[in-house]
């Protein structure tokens, strides 16, 4: 859908929005920066599809200007406990969380929704793109550092028509990147984000609750306990 | 499928296999060099999905370890003649060629298509990934430069575990990158590449038979006279 606002004088963005936490509250970044936001959600086999139906209610609450949910095959290529039958790890300490890459990394995600948002904006003729990524509280995700994120930018003005011809740049926003949880949170709720709709949890029960238990629950869980606010979102009762 | 070789000692390599002359050629000279072949072909609303089935009848003629075909949503960003309705343009000189990117440019494509290649690659085990880019007789696409590649790879490096705690490196292998179509059928035939099984069409008729016109069929026509070797491949009728 289109928002009301005038799409011919305001620029144009990507947003890459899984549903969780830190995507919304990027999304809401993006819209404060006055950008039009084009939103891009994948379905790519993971255990936690639930977060598509948060990520299209947050699209609209946040006045996006378009949202596209793409259905990419990432469970063919597996390699994760996100997309496989691998069990997503429980309970696990802050510690342990910042020791080597976890089993629910997904090989090549970030890279493959980067490459999609690249070409989607060079399709609409956007010159940004927005994701949230984060090198705190990350999980040991490779494709979440700075170095990484810089190395893509400079790859994709190499990629496109924008890298050629038409003199364009690209760039690759990332406004959580060195925010912790808590402060994440706290930009979201000065923003009017709603954290009541958005989904975190890697290994939700069945009705969709969220479990409490995973590397990210706990992350979350964390973020609004150290921003002494209380997480709007229910969670399945052997959360603990 | 799995081949008869000891995998277990060869080194593992993906193929980027479109069912094209360039990466049926590409796949022959990785098999040449004594990789074990992961080939990866991707249906993403090409107008010439024909292709696919070729790739599939070469990864067996050319002994691949496997080959995977993903279904990708790329028609759903379109920007492209070959994802679109917009008319692939035909009997363009080959000067007219090197002026500038064609319609026929899918936006992103060597980026995702690279993307899902790294992923399947840290999946397998694979530190090679071999693509059928080239800058000579390259109709104008910007992610098939050299500079491109390079940047990729310097990305893809640090995308993945092997960029962090496990030490392994990852190459993008570009064999074809200063061959002319000539040079690139000429290898082909010193290694046994069936032509007659590739297709390079963009705008094939609805019985399959390549257009003659567009600038896959005439680039690889000039190929084929300039290398003294007759096209195995028929022509529609109308193709002159």
């Amino acid at each position: 859908m289109e928002n009301k606002e005038n799409n011919a004088i305001q620029p144009k963005a990507i947003v890459l929005l899984s549903g969780g936490l830190d995507s919304t509250t990027v999304l809401a970044i993006a819209r404060a920066k006055g950008f039009a936001c084009y939103c891009l959600s994948f379905h790519y086999g993971q255990r936690q599809a639930i977060e598509l139906a948060r990520a299209k209610a947050n699209s609209v609450k946040l006045g996006a200007a378009d949202h596209l949910v793409l259905n990419i095959g990432l469970d063919a290529i597996g390699g994760s406990a996100l997309t496989t039958d691998v069990k997503v790890p429980k309970n696990r300490t802050f510690e342990a969380m910042e020791q080597g890459v976890p089993q629910t990394y997904v090989p090549g995600r970030n890279t493959i929704f980067l490459a999609y948002a690249m070409a989607w904006a060079e399709v609409v003729g956007a010159d940004d793109i927005f994701i949230g990524v984060n090198a705190l509280d990350y999980s040991g995700y490779p494709d979440c550092r700075p170095e990484y994120i810089a190395a893509f930018e400079k790859m994709a003005r190499l990629a496109t028509r924008a890298g050629t011809e038409e003199k364009r740049t690209l760039r690759i926003n990332t406004p959580l990147m060195h925010s912790t949880k808590k402060q994440i949170i706290q930009k979201g709720m000065e923003l009017g984000v709603d954290y009541s709709t958005t989904h975190s949890c890697y290994d939700p029960a069945p009705d969709g609750l969220a479990c409490g238990q995973c590397d990210a629950c706990r992350l979350r869980r964390k973020g609004f306990s150290e921003a002494g606010i209380d997480d709007p979102l229910p969670y399945h009762k052997k959360a603990g």
